[in-house]
């Protein structure tokens, strides 16, 4: 382990209760010199997905041995496990809910355990808190270095979700989704360059982004390189396409919603440009 | 002193400001070595009893020697008292005001300090901010190991306001009130098991909680086995009864708000189980 | 550079995406021994001004050699340089916006580079989200100690805006305006004590402060000196007046907003206090 290790953390706790601060002090009790990290703990309550995606975006900015705790908890107390999965490069913590099928999908090598060693837990462990009780102390123990084979057995069989994949219909139509609005309004869509590759082409083809039966046909490079209240596309910082306006909100203005159904039609069939294979 | 010292803090300052960044500042400026640790920064405007709770429910899962800065300050600039309260594990610093109520409460052997040793604090200290101006840099003073009597002489004589306390009516009714509503819409009592052993007996007789005039008559053992939109009752992460729903909000549901009444009615007495004295 | 140095952060990311948590992922990847600290991340969107308050008002209470970054970025992705200033005490890292204008203003020594050295950028960098790719290593970077020298050049033209000051018109009125609403609704004008010396006399002449067509005409010490309801003005913790209430929001009564004028009628026309030069 690391001389400065960093735990972060992705919670859907907010912060106007005592909860993400006591987390801390569980694991400053452990390990004083650990760097903890905040993400985000402002989850959609119970939103696995919400705080899939989150960690998605960000957990490979991370150093070397991060320790990435993920506590959206809706089964907390029941029978569903709490895991460890280490990859080469990081370790995530979280309960057994699909919080990580992103990195399952992305993250080859993942090995997967559950976590059995409840001497590394707070004892008594609550049952609706096991944030503070379970999940926090052992990222704080694996952040002095314990061995993650110590917690428990690899697992093969654990709970996964399929993020939702771009559609091609026919040659000219591709379906995609809304998979999250953030906080300046912008659409970010499942769709990468490398699904429309058209679009990117030397001479692309007209063609038109339908959402929400509205229509968005151009593509910027920047955001102010938008005109006032006008919405358009441009690919976003995680390699998505996204939908957004410049100096406002795309949501508001074309009423968008995460889920919702996103079409590209493609003006006239072009051939795939050569780089994009 | 320990080689990490920990600093935390509450407010009512939210972070849409520059307040809660500057006291970091100063904290830093005096001791760039200190871990700070926000507990929460959203109590409600000024509101002393929401600040003691979450200072109650969190500072002991902190490592030893911590110190624990809470600016709940209404009456800042004013002759109300700086105060230094420590025990043999943590140190807070706040206003007095009542906001240490519950510590005073829960650690029999507080030592409580007026802080008067101003060659400690900012200088001019202004009349509007004192998070910076004085609390802060005491905090971070003691945090590099100045001892605790430097900053000023015991008094035995400050503010504190009492707990609600549960109360008995009759054999069969137990009367408590609504201490917080969380983020999730929990509603968290005053009742604590110890208050009603006859609902955790082996045997427990029907009951009710009342609450805004509706009846909770369930008890669950995770938020998760709740059946959709059912309202039940469950021992919380804080030894509290708390009234939930799963996924969602049992204060929405029920239009319950902090400092309302709930009364635990008991279907037919019974005696209290042996183990609960 | 310090053994322990700081970066502050100051965004209008709000925490509700990754953006924040990844900014610091690529901090702490670069320089895992930096002590990060979130001085405000509500920014309202886009707000150039807004920003530069914050930032103005904090700074100064950070160590010396601490580096501010302040990512409020409506032009990320086009031509717009990002700057590094430094000072004797400070070092500054954000776009060229004019969001640093009142660091300009206050620190007469500043030198602005123009930030050329993009071997020190993440690769590749993204049009959308520069403060991940950009300003967040260029502050890891500086924090491992590397010259300010190292990133680029001189320049002597830059974005900035002038600060509202205050008019004087006649001997009687003082115009001023309100430059920002904090949390607790108190109104921050742009006025100090040395622009109303009168106001701070030993007998002073009765005034009225004019705000939204209503009157205010005391001058209070603390908050908590206000009868309920009661609107006054009191000098605030950065020097500036502020319009305030005790317990309650002045912008809310007056139906205030950001921007406003404000006038300050003297009663009596008296000759200004030899001490106010």
């Amino acid at each position: 382990m690391p001389r400065h290790p960093v735990i972060t953390l992705i919670t859907d706790f907010d912060t106007t209760d005592h909860f993400v601060g006591t987390m801390k002090g569980v694991i400053l009790n452990i390990n004083p010199k650990v760097e903890i990290v905040d993400i985000c703990h402002q989850v959609a309550s119970y939103d696995i997905f919400d705080a899939a995606f989150i960690l998605a975006q960000s957990y490979r900015f991370f150093p070397y041995e991060t320790i990435h705790l993920v506590v959206v908890d809706p089964g907390v107390g029941t029978a569903r496990r709490p895991l460890l999965v280490s990859t080469m490069e990081h370790v995530f913590v979280a309960p057994d809910n699909g919080v990580l099928s992103l990195i399952y999908e992305r993250e080859e090598n993942a090995e997967v355990r559950h976590i059995t060693a409840d001497h590394y837990f707070l004892n008594p462990v609550s049952s609706t808190f096991q944030g503070r009780d379970v999940f926090a102390p052992v990222a704080a123990w694996l952040s002095r270095g314990v061995g993650v084979d110590r917690f428990g057995d690899p697992i093969t069989e654990y709970t996964k979700f399929a993020s939702p994949k771009p559609k091609h219909v026919g040659d000219s139509l591709i379906k995609g989704v809304a998979l999250r609005i953030d906080k300046f309004g912008n659409i970010i869509t499942n769709l990468t360059p490398e699904d429309v590759p058209q679009l990117f082409a030397e001479n692309p083809p007209p063609f038109k982004i339908m959402i929400n039966e509205q229509e968005v046909t151009r593509l910027n490079l920047a955001y102010s390189m938008g005109k006032p209240s006008e919405v358009f596309a441009i690919v976003g910082s995680s390699g998505y396409i996204e939908i957004c306006t410049n100096r406002g909100s795309a949501a508001k203005i074309l009423n968008a919603n995460r889920g919702m159904e996103i079409g590209v039609v493609l003006g006239s069939p072009t051939p795939a440009t050569p780089d994009s294979a």
